[in-house]
């Protein structure tokens, strides 16, 4: 470990509803942090200038100076690590091309790292998880998105524009489901939390279940596990199929070694996990049957943005 | 250049039928050539002694020492590049492992690099061809099977063990042809020349032409030049669509900056390029349209081979 990895690192989680502040340690534990709404400022530069308000604070109650900061890493949509910019990100109020890094930099006389937030997600995972060893894995988040991470001869894969690892909008079934990408059969309109609301009600109307209700992703994995769950056993079996063929094809273009599963939908367990791993293991090429380990995140999910973000500050 | 890249190199190309051993000019000129058969040898020593009998005919005739010649690069199917072995080569008359790497080296005392011959073209590319200013890019080969090498980061993306780069084997129909690997809609059963000519009688069936004609690609293609040629012209439009998106895919994970096409059906030029870019614009994200180039191999197509098996020894 070089110096700069000796110090502890700031993270900043950027959501369409919250921001996420936290103070992580070299050895990765988020041992401090705060919370702001990412909606609640008249611009950008207000946004901003609390971000720093926040990190003074948290130096300050933590006894730090910058100069024992390693850095700040920024997560969000559309973070762009080549210019350090968040570029026209659809789901955030500030629009067109942000200057967060330089903006942060110029404040807080730090290192700051940009990416977007799938992205940190892998850097996270490869810093402070599961693929501490790993030169080749990926990692995939399963939440409003679906957002992918790729790791090939152990560094990022960002492509060469930086839009690389976009898995949710690789296109499954041509004839598929619209996707707000303005394309259609996305794995994404599959395998995120609307996706997996959406084959609910459409294996009710397949039932002839009338009212049709509504219901949230915990809600659809609490009635699995009851002995009336058919129609939700049967949602989570259709998506770990969805998610299964995704990562089978991804396993066949990039033969890594594992890759790790995260986000509000991983929260199922193995009700996805185990129609993910028998769809993957049938449609990989057979030399890589039962060798790629799936798996959940190392990283404790309510910590795993702000670990990524953070991590940004030691590629 | 290094003084290494400054000498000639030896390039080995092993297909099915014919193995192609080529002397190649640092700036990737084929100057001298011979060809044995593939299958004509009682076991794979006798093949590997007679090959070693050919660079050393080659040499000859050429004037050089073996002290003047960079290396001997290998391109054969399920070369491994990590082991500098061939293995399990289900269309090579010799089983098992094959420990070609280690035998050439052995018996003329040079430097040998192996890979899988789809890797192989993408090395060429990157060496001699229209990727050398580039860091990431793909090279698709379509023949008798649909072939591809990525780099990515600028380097070949191999994948933890050494077996990344499977686009002919990712699934592009889950419910589609059966494919010769066992599993069902993989791109090669639509992408290839048996993909090709399938499609050719399916339309003909689909329009009650009867009997269908055995028709090789080259006459489809000629077919497609004649007024009565609606058949063959269809027959490249599906292949150029099934192609394009599955290019569209693998843009979506990788970001590269252009895709090279080369092999057998690349030589139906406009009849295929014209479907592929139309399907291939139409399923990329719109930050992509209009921006990845997808063009024909810079390199001669019966050198580009050896070309390729040539620059692995500049890797």
């Amino acid at each position: 470990m070089n110096p700069e990895q000796m110090k502890p690192s700031i993270g900043i989680d950027i959501g369409g509803t919250n921001t996420d502040i936290g103070l992580v340690s070299p050895q990765g534990q988020c041992t401090d942090r705060i919370n702001i709404s990412t909606t609640a400022f008249p611009d950008f530069v207000a946004y901003i200038d609390d971000i720093c308000i926040k990190i003074n604070e948290l130096l300050k109650r933590n006894g730090l100076a910058v100069e024992q900061i390693s850095g700040v890493g920024v997560g969000a949509p559309n973070g762009n690590s080549f210019t350090h910019t968040i570029d026209f990100a659809p789901n955030l109020p500030y629009k067109g091309r942000l200057h967060i890094g330089e903006m942060l930099a110029e404040r807080l006389h730090m290192r700051v790292a940009v990416a977007n937030d799938a992205n940190a997600a892998a850097v996270g995972e490869k810093v402070y998880g599961g693929a501490q060893t790993m030169e080749d894995f990926a990692t995939v988040t399963l939440g409003t998105g679906l957002g992918s991470g790729i790791y090939a001869n152990g560094r990022l894969l960002l492509g060469h524009d930086g839009m690389a690892g976009e898995l949710g909008h690789t296109i499954l079934y041509p004839e598929g489901r619209r996707c707000s990408c303005g394309r259609s059969g996305c794995v994404e309109t599959y395998v995120s939390i609307r996706g997996v609301q959406q084959t609910y009600r459409e294996i009710c109307e397949e039932q002839g279940i009338s009212p049709v209700p509504q219901i949230s992703c915990a809600e659809i994995s609490a009635e699995a596990a009851t002995p009336e769950g058919d129609v939700a056993r049967e949602t989570w079996r259709r998506t770990g199929k969805h998610l299964g063929l995704a990562l089978a094809n991804t396993v066949t273009l990039f033969s890594p070694e594992a890759i790790f599963l995260m986000g509000g939908l991983a929260q199922a367990g193995d009700l996805l996990l185990l129609p993910v791993r028998e769809q993957f293991e049938h449609c990989v090429l057979p030399f890589h049957q039962n060798k790629i380990r799936i798996e959940l995140s190392h990283l404790k999910s309510n910590e795993a943005a702000i670990l990524g973000a953070a991590a940004l500050t030691s590629m």
